[in-house]
């Protein structure tokens, strides 16, 4: 362990370079607030109040499918076409299914191999937080800070199995689903709701012997989102086919965010969901914070256990279990006063 | 108020009323445990617990559907159909929208005018506690007491607008969304992800000109449960179709459901499923006490609308203002002991 020999961070260096956009500065920055170490994480807080009041100046694009249906393929593309256009992209990647070490930081570096050495171009993998969760905060985090480095797009991507859709659902603007034409099965394996999260479905690999398919599948998922109440941004989401291969369908993609972003920021909506999400952030890490409180006394976490074994049993209804543990709780509380 | 003549309730009354299946004292209970008074809480629970091992006895399933779907028709024509199996039936209506009034109360036992008269049914409609986030947990100890009281089957119909189908859904063991025919856009006002929870889908109307509307429909929707991930009891959810006026499609639905019935309590989903929701209420009705808990406390109050007000001026991050909060109500609960 290095942990003894690790100098402070220099807070106003991080400031200061972020603000400038000095990238390797901005990845020290997230490695920081990365770090479990209570030391760091007390200098993260300090660094993300500071850089908070410049935040909010991009576009927040969440892209998730489940793995094979061509992820960095799509961003490398998709990436290339908004780089092209004069704009800077930060993509974040998560991946919730392996904990983050080097070889997974290489790995995803080469899977975008032409964005990944594109000078307006900035790709990191985050870590998803196993203390608090599993929810991917130290990703939103680092999303404020690459805002604050002034990117104008930002794409977090993560695989569609895991516990970090809504999460990420709830710290974009515009929420794209990608999937495989296939028979039918195609969102298998795909948490629960994921069809009425999107606010649009991407068939992939529409190229070559698999257009017909692709087509049929795409018209499939319109139809689909045909049937699904409407989204609060009263955006009707689009089911589109691409390819990364021949180019199609990827200027369709963001020309239809474009598109988004300018309806729901007339509308309001743009505001009021970014406002609405920060509410939610806190109200998670508060729900979290607790859950962690109660953890920590060991007297709440035995009488949990025998509330929940007395409860299978049938031997306590659910509401006075309920009743029992808070007043445990409250004791402990008290007794960590004293 | 009568409260104060008000007798206190003879709760071994009630409890062998109950168990010997007299539908007058059954009543008188679930009016008791829907009572807000604290000593008639106190009473409930006490007989909660003394019924609890007289339940888990019966099937339980829901049914929702936006108003006007003929959520009471179709409950009329299949509870018949029920009691002529020479079975027991329990109806328990909840309406979210409109307050517990007498008016809704003769409205209801109206609208089921055969059911009503029916020796083997009995019908109820329970208030959704408004003081506990509007959650139908007081529908919840209603379906116990009837359990405890012999009912072989029980059926809570929602409607499928607010807020209490993912409450019902987790009370029940099947459940059932009621659909009409139409221009595609039949689930329009529906709740997001109701779907997803259907273990069925019953297109209702289903005859004269209908027909033909009714079967498409049934088709689409066939093909939207298609696209769903599987549900956790291997279930692949059902779409069919039904007319109260013609009887077809009801005895498919019992047949179903008893289909549905037989494999989950061979596979041990049942049981398991069971115990999870008891544990699920446990945990929700935690939340509702620990959220009013918090609420008790100006204090509290207070600073939580002084963090929100500042995460939305991005001048603090979220997860500093919940620290600062879990302060606060530690203080609250520490000062509330002295």
């Amino acid at each position: 362990m290095k942990q003894s020999i690790k100098p402070r961070p220099d807070l106003k260096k991080l400031e200061e370079g972020i603000l400038k956009g000095d990238r390797v500065i901005l990845g020290q920055a997230i490695t920081l607030i990365e770090s479990n170490l209570d030391t760091d994480q007390t200098a993260a807080s300090v660094l993300l109040e500071r850089i908070l009041p410049f935040t909010g100046n991009s576009i927040r694009i969440g892209i998730t499918g489940v793995p094979g249906v061509g992820k960095s393929t799509f961003i490398e593309s998709f990436g290339k076409y908004i780089t092209g256009q004069g704009k800077t992209l930060a993509v974040l990647t998560i991946d919730p299914t392996s904990p983050l070490t080097k070889g997974s930081i290489l790995g995803d570096k080469t899977r975008m191999e032409v964005l990944s050495k594109d000078p307006r171009a900035f790709i990191r993998p985050t870590a998803s937080s196993l203390t608090m969760g599993g929810v991917a905060n130290k990703t939103r985090e680092a999303l404020l800070l690459c805002e604050a480095a002034g990117f104008n797009v930002i794409i977090v991507e993560t695989v569609g199995v895991g516990q970090s859709e809504i999460s990420v659902k709830n710290m974009v603007d515009f929420f794209l689903l990608l999937a495989l034409a296939g028979a039918g099965d195609e969102l298998q394996g795909m948490k629960k709701g994921i069809l009425e999260i999107a606010d649009a479905l991407l068939v992939t690999k529409s190229d070559g012997d698999n257009i017909k398919a692709s087509r049929e599948a795409q018209a499939m998922y319109q139809q689909s989102f045909h049937v699904l109440p409407e989204q609060p941004s009263g955006w009707r989401p689009v089911a589109l086919t691409s390819s990364a291969l021949t180019g199609e369908g990827i200027e369709e993609v963001w020309k239809m965010i474009s598109n988004f972003s300018r309806l729901v920021k007339e509308s309001g909506y743009f505001a009021q969901n970014r406002n609405h999400q920060t509410i939610s952030w806190f109200r998670e890490y508060f729900k979290l914070l607790m859950e962690s409180d109660l953890q920590k006394s060991k007297t709440v976490q035995l009488k949990r256990e025998n509330l929940e074994q007395e409860l299978v049993r049938l031997s306590i209804p659910p509401q006075e279990a309920a009743r029992q543990l808070l007043d445990v709780y409250h004791q402990a509380i008290r007794e960590s006063a004293t």
